[in-house]
């Protein structure tokens, strides 16, 4: 999660497609299909998970949705925030098959995947893709130097963080850059923590896409994407989002004071300007209001530390269910380290 | 930093008292004195740092500002949220004499302190008191079996993390009171994180008093209240504030959208309603419309592992030189272990 | 593992009842029996795992074996280093055992249980009791607050890690003391990471007994002896082998040396000298001639930080389905934190 | 730290130049001079720090050192091991100047320098190069991206820690070229934790040397080699030995043994036989006589996790200095993070 050059436009601030295709479908039809692209849905474990996949699938998609064609799942489960054993393993078994549906085509021969752990290590809620990219299943120097002694189809397996441009200097994508052209992988797999729209999505929400991640990058700069057009190979990222920053924070509540009142005979004038006002526009006046300091600020949950776990050891188990073809649910590993 | 039952009453909810003698003294004339309380202060180093000493007398300033007589001296230095060594410094030095003002006499033998960390070590805005009692110099032991090691006046310190409720199923009131029993000092010095009534004095802010500790209780739980009464010596506490809550943000935000509405030509409705209420008031209507899920949630800066850090080494710093009569600003430790 | 003051006799320097019975029965008949001790064995999936169970019976068998009279049970199995959770959940199963056969009556009532996690948490092979500490399932402050939300039969579980006296300054066995005082345990179960006797052992043995513990203190000092007698209540304590010293390395060297020695065609004389001389022999030979500075060193396995998170999951686990009736194989924690 | 194919020869098994030239010296006139090598020492702060400078000047020299020509600056001081900040001070000053000594022409413009931090961050002795990586001034994006804001002569100072190759599956030296090739420094910095030859020398020994790295790679291996050569950069390398080896332990300790046997009067044969082999014999024979097992044992101090704490902040401190014309002594960074 390194600092993007605000993107200015309407769409609401988010990296996830399922916040843009809500606010696209508000106030229209049930039915409605957003032009250029197709959603389906499904509600699993009595509803206590949800998977939704939207796919961009041409042009009018894209410039409906402000994010280039591909695929993008997303997994909804407020319950892995808490130590649920049972409800993790249905999350990493959800997460594998998502992940394996993106993978690239490699017909018999081994896969050669690149794991990158995006974040910053010595910042509790950023340090979810460092964390994973030390508990996947790291495989690919046995491959090379002591082949016998894996399985034929096990994928390789290289495992990378990258850290972040302030305690490196570099910044993250030349650093990618200058690894992969040396592990020359079918794909790369980035982890990241997100910054939520919502206070109700930190910790509770994975997103997996196939279109590429912009490090530390403002849309736009052509040269930090890493995509298949710019690195030669598959980009699938994992993105949880882990903290809000204040002003969402701020205008979400806003947005509840209106509602209370609403609920109130007597509308007080407050609650006409709240109402009128959409939830976009607290945001903005919000963020004007905000001092410095304060916008430095994020928030986040206080058992941030432990979900942290959680959600390491889900998408670590996850990615190795899904490239290893010889590992299962039985073999998930039960240590975080 | 234990959760407390709210203290509902018409005071501001906070730790620090300088806060509530700043309510006490808003709109009264600049030179009103609180009946029963002594305020004097000072700025130091060209205004980066301000010590001031809030001193409740009696009964009359015990019911004024709604807490227990005694000494109550706030450091305030923005800058020490910064890597600023010769900053530091100073603020080491600051501390170290107030925590001197406050501790007991002890003639001419030497003092036996405990030092207690409170806080959970594994949350990051709360792991002051614990990384503190683990940087402070502890020598009881040796004074007691190989008293030939050290100086004759060097104090007995020994140092104690009593973790929290959640993580032992004790309270921490009773585990501080067993080992107190054990160790029999003259003087406590508990170390807390607190949480801040406004995010400007987030990591700012220390506070040092000698009017007792209730870790993790309501106020009026006399089972819970550790001060020279209930157990027997005196107890000083440090605390910094490293926390807001939602509510605190989004109320004090609101406070500015109301100011900088004022400054806009046409006063809208909102702006009316804005000025009129209180900020009190935006606490408790940010309050009900926050919803339990984010009521959970903190407020915190991104660099909070960093400044851990730092406050902890002042803060063992000052603890060191003023109760070790042979330790001084050159030998503050450079190391955060 | 505080130091200890060295137990001068000649029984081998060991925690392990098990490695005092081994010597004890080295050059006698097959089945010779120690008088006053009784001793079972057990070997489990294909002898990956080995339960002992070592019962000192009387006066005769504490003499013969230099320990209280209780019982000893000993779980070998060098496997748990690996990554292995289904070797591990054998372990855990077995523990679990071991521990129940062990814990006092409580008839009808739930059993309270204070945990206590000995050892200093900033020396990567002491962590062993502070991890456990943090992972069994603490539910003392539930049953007391909010007793609706568990079920009758659980146990009160309180946990504690009182670190080293190196650290806090005070002696741990007052800690203990301090803290039983206040929460009236019917048992104790303490965990410590020991020094082992034999390379072969470091990180592959736990041993369960129930005859107390000597935290930091040299045998016969009463006062820091916790046990049923000096403290009110049952104390079993878990212990593994993490380290070993340099002089028991360089004398086990010695040994094997010698051995080496003996499969050559011409015997040197110093194959006769390393022949004769008997290991305990080595080991003293070898203690002298070590300088200060080594015998400060220890000897540790390069992966020790990993194992300690499948030691620490392990204990907690086995604990957690000891003490809670409710839990099973199947709530195994699969977080280590 | 990554494990080297053994080197077989006659040298000693080190990476200390001093380990080799004292060998060379031994048993040979006072006034020896090992041919193609130049050796200049210093004595400081009354002998409590000593600074030798071996400069293998030619082709001779090499063959006689086994090394690549260059300068191999070594400081010596057993008390940095303990926590003694104004010792700290002095090895920092002697390291900058050791590092300066070393560092390319760069007349008027910025020195563009790469850290690299070398190891593993989750193996405490281990720990060195990713602790020192995370600790320099790093200043390159910020030259880069906001030059206005940093003197005109701060060097362009970018970090990095690679980890190795085990968690990785990449061989550090492709990560390492990979990021240089984007990075393109003028100077590489590699920190690493070494294996020391002697026990006495373990976190006491500081190396600077210019003639490049090898990581996890056996001499001759010429695509891992990084040096000036190779990679296009002058390539400075810091090495502290943090552990010795099992064998070096045992062998060291015999030699002790025939040393104390030699002041007993009657001679025994052990003697005769310890005193006749050399204690490279010794070495062989023990590292025939330990088990597989006790081979991956390492040696270490039971304070390593803090003794790497004063080792990080000496080394990065020491680089600051070095590279940033502007810092000195006054602006060491107190707080390892």
């Amino acid at each position: 999660m390194e600092k993007n050059n605000e993107k200015e436009n309407f769409f609401p601030r988010t990296d996830l497609a399922i916040e843009i295709s809500d606010v696209l479908k508000l106030d229209q039809a049930e039915d409605y299909q957003i032009p250029g692209v197709e959603i389906t849905e499904k509600s699993i474990e009595e509803g206590e998970v949800k998977v939704t996949r939207v796919r961009i699938l041409d042009e009018e998609g894209e410039n409906q949705m402000g994010k280039p064609k591909g695929d993008y799942i997303t997994i909804e489960c407020p319950g892995i925030k808490q130590n649920n054993p049972s409800l993790h393993e249905k999350v990493i078994d959800l997460l594998a098959q998502s992940i394996t549906s993106l993978l690239p085509e490699h017909e018999n021969r081994p896969l050669n995947v690149l794991i990158i752990g995006l974040g910053n290590r010595f910042a509790t809620p950023d340090t979810l893709g460092p964390k994973v990219a030390n508990q996947v299943f790291v495989t690919r120097h046995v491959a090379l130097k002591a082949p016998e002694l894996i399985e034929d189809d096990v994928a390789h397996l290289s495992s990378f963080a990258p850290s972040v441009m302030g305690l490196t200097g570099i910044e993250t994508a030349e650093i990618i850059r200058g690894v992969a052209e040396n592990v020359k992988p079918d794909c790369i797999i980035a982890i990241d923590a997100l910054a939520a729209r919502s206070v109700s999505r930190i910790n509770s929400t994975i997103q997996i896409s196939d279109t590429g991640i912009s490090p530390g990058a403002g849309v736009g700069n052509k040269r930090k994407e890493l995509n298949e057009t710019t690195i030669g190979c598959k980009v699938i990222a994992i993105g949880v989002p882990t903290v809000v920053d204040t002003a969402t924070l701020v205008s979400d509540t806003l947005s509840e004071i209106a509602k209370l009142m609403a609920k109130e005979a007597d509308h007080s004038p407050l609650f006409d300007i709240l109402k009128e006002a959409s939830h976009d526009d607290h945001y903005h006046l919000v963020k004007e209001a905000l001092g410095d300091e304060i916008k430095e600020l994020f928030v986040t949950p206080k058992e941030i530390d432990e979900i942290m776990e959680y959600l390491s050891s889900i998408i670590s188990n996850g990615i190795n269910i899904a490239v290893h073809p010889c590992m299962t649910l039985k073999d998930i590993n039960k240590y975080t380290y």
